[in-house]
């Protein structure tokens, strides 16, 4: 049994920690940058230590002086949250060394699972669908043909050295694959002085679902259903739900069989995401797999009654889990509240709130580190809230977060309120058709 | 379907019914006196009438004016809330000549159940159980002695001019029966010039449990399981959860069934609450029908899943209830947040709230109306918040509440949270230990 936890993180995620552990009585060392000194999770944690300046490198992406806060607070375990230290196998594996059990994967998972084709291949070897296509370099036209036809039309020609979507072309069928292999291999030469092409089955509608998985120690993993964060803006999610419009009780159980032989294949444990993209005919592909919690973790809680930070803790205590798997029983959503302007681009907001208030009542959390006076340090990845609103069907949750959009108030700074409350108000949002390229599209003006 | 509510309320409950209405795309209209022109509630309706000045008979007991800031804003129904007028049958009336909806009792069944008497002889003859004992005045030691054998002792002599504990006497026997008689007698007749007697059976260890039903304009009652309000400060509840700990299956099944036929028998429309006191031996006694929305309603939500503000407008609209009763799934909790000083007898504590941070996180729902900068007025009722937690199980719940009460920051004024903490540390609360006497005996030193 952990008696104290470290939390080598800051904002939501440090406070969501610390919550946790004082339901379980556990106590809790923040650790913060000078940039963090006014900030709740410093306050609410039963200890705190400053590591540094505000400069990440010297703060809360040194690992030295994590490591001596954690020595000199006598803590048991640390745990690193999302982003930071939490997928670095470096910082896990000198966990092991000082003998601080490190709330999170090995570093040879770390290791395995970071690098994509490393981690392709293992999931392709376990027997999870990942996106087929060549295996390197095409070597000819005909060549390329041949496994176009073997994987299925449409495929997407990508030039090895490129980026931006130069030197790309997606091809319907065989008509159409002449003519886009010498258009992409003369742009893809003139662009990046390196004709090389490889292919891909091109995923049409595409959807970005990922699977929650638990494992423990004896290399049992359970999962928890799906999330579907297809709501990105250049990658970056904005909006996540479950159960997820597109996946049927079918697919769902398919997707998490699949996940669940991922993760044991390599005797995953903790808590973890499966990335998949989810193609317009229900078929799924490996994208990748986070070894860490994800910043969307609370709609599965909200939907299976399961508390993720607490069953993180408990496996790394050694304890095993049920074994049965989590289905939803509700509908949750998640908005991003972040200090960005979206009418001119996302650029972030930072500054001090001058007037906040927090949206409540029936079906709404809130997972935020902020106050009204708090000054968003500029430093910092730009979230400041996550509004997460649960109910019976999402039809109910879309209205009941609207309306909780509408409470939201923060003054004095911009936020991604404005942009969220016009999503829910989106015709084709709300009969639940989107891809992941629904915000190429969306209208951002007057926000 | 009502297109707009106007609301006769202020604080919490008037936010309450906003978020409800929002999120079923009806309109509001809040009612505001001078003393509230910058609350909340004022802000998030979609119209505003100013009726009066702070004094109560002026603005949100004045029924002429009420009824005109309906007539003008255009308002097909009036959400009274709690408190206020939510119980007057002359306004219930009044809102039914204009032809406006009033989104609760007819004042038929508002007068039944508001005189205690006829409440009590109504249920009785409903067959729901009530306090046995005399029909009114024993006329001899005799005839008192007989009705204590039939109704089973412990018994409960009362002077039916007292008050104050005085000239009563609890009896646990034939043979103390005549002691009592005459010490009770003596000392009514000196305090109060009056020794005439009444006898009731003695009430032992009693919880206070009530019964929440809605009716439809079938007439027919559902009940949604109860709530344990037995934490009382001089019959002010302070802390209710659901489901009660000395509540088995079986007890809530017969408990349900009587508030149900209690409520048919009159035919009850809308949303309701059978108030029962329970002895030690399971035995459940009526003693009073709420004829409106209770504060505690939260709890019940939480745990069933059904929203009795969306349920009271629906059935005012004429929808039938599906006609099966609800069971909690979970555990729920609400303490109630008032702005009194708990050293010090609960005083009253109104002013500035400078500093606020409203606890948030998993399993936790705040219904509040204040916010960082709110002048609490020394007008009205002293709640500012309602501070609900839910889990899988009265543990969770408690160990949860504590950390959210230790996360409540409200700087300012004093609050009720240092009470709450305590209470949840409490040995005897944990263990579901206590009746509504629990406080007499509480230590409120140092808080």
């Amino acid at each position: 049994m952990f008696r104290k936890i470290l939390i080598a993180n800051r904002g939501e995620i440090a406070l969501r920690i610390i919550r946790t552990c004082r339901e379980m009585g556990i106590k809790t060392v923040a650790i913060y940058s000078t940039a963090d000194r006014e900030s709740l999770h410093v306050k609410f944690a039963d200890e705190a230590v400053c590591i540094g300046p505000p400069v990440s490198k010297q703060s809360y992406l040194n690992i030295p002086r994590i490591i001596a806060a954690a020595e000199i607070t006598n803590a048991d375990a640390i745990h690193p949250g999302y982003g930071f230290l939490s997928e670095n196998a470096e910082f896990s594996s000198i966990c092991q060394e000082y003998g601080i059990k490190f709330i999170g994967a090995s570093p040879e998972m770390i290791n395995a699972m970071g690098d994509k084709a490393t981690a392709k291949a293992t999931m392709k070897a376990a027997g999870v669908p990942t996106i087929p296509g060549s295996e390197g370099l095409l070597s000819s036209v005909e060549e390329g043909i041949s496994i176009a036809k073997e994987v299925g039309y449409p495929v997407i020609l990508k030039a090895t050295a490129g980026g931006g979507g130069r030197g790309m072309r997606i091809v319907y069928d065989d008509k159409g694959f002449m003519k886009a292999w010498e258009d992409a291999k003369m742009e893809a030469g003139a662009a990046f002085g390196n004709d090389g092409l490889y292919l891909e089955k091109f995923v049409e509608e595409p959807r970005h679902v990922e699977i929650q998985v638990v494992g423990d120690q004896r290399g049992k993993v359970c999962h928890l259903s799906e999330r579907d964060c297809s709501i990105q803006r250049r990658h970056q999610k904005l909006v996540e739900e479950t159960p997820s419009p597109i996946v049927s009780q079918e697919l769902r159980d398919k997707m998490g069989q699949a996940a669940i032989k991922g993760a044991e294949s390599i005797g995953y444990e903790g808590a973890g995401t499966i990335e998949f993209l989810v193609d317009k005919y229900g078929n799924f592909y490996f994208m990748e797999m986070n070894t860490r919690i994800q910043v969307e973790h609370p709609i599965t809680e909200e939907v299976t009654d399961f508390d993720l930070i607490k069953e993180q803790i408990k496996v790394a205590m050694g304890e095993n889990i049920s074994g049965r798997n989590y289905y939803p029983q509700l509908h949750s959503m998640e908005c991003r509240i972040n200090a960005e302007d979206p009418a001119r681009d996302f650029r972030p907001s930072p500054g001090k709130i001058t007037t906040l208030h927090i949206p409540g009542g029936r079906g709404v959390r809130v997972d935020s580190h902020i106050y009204a006076g708090y000054v968003i340090p500029p430093n910092y990845d730009s979230m400041i809230a996550k509004l997460i609103v649960s109910g019976q069907t999402r039809e109910e949750v879309i209205v009941r977060m609207k309306r909780a959009l509408q409470e939201f108030v923060i003054e004095g700074v911009k936020t991604t309120i404005p942009f969220h409350i016009r999503l829910m108000d989106d015709p084709n949002f709300r009969a639940g058709k989107f891809t992941t390229k629904f915000l190429d599209n969306f209208n951002f003006e007057g926000l």
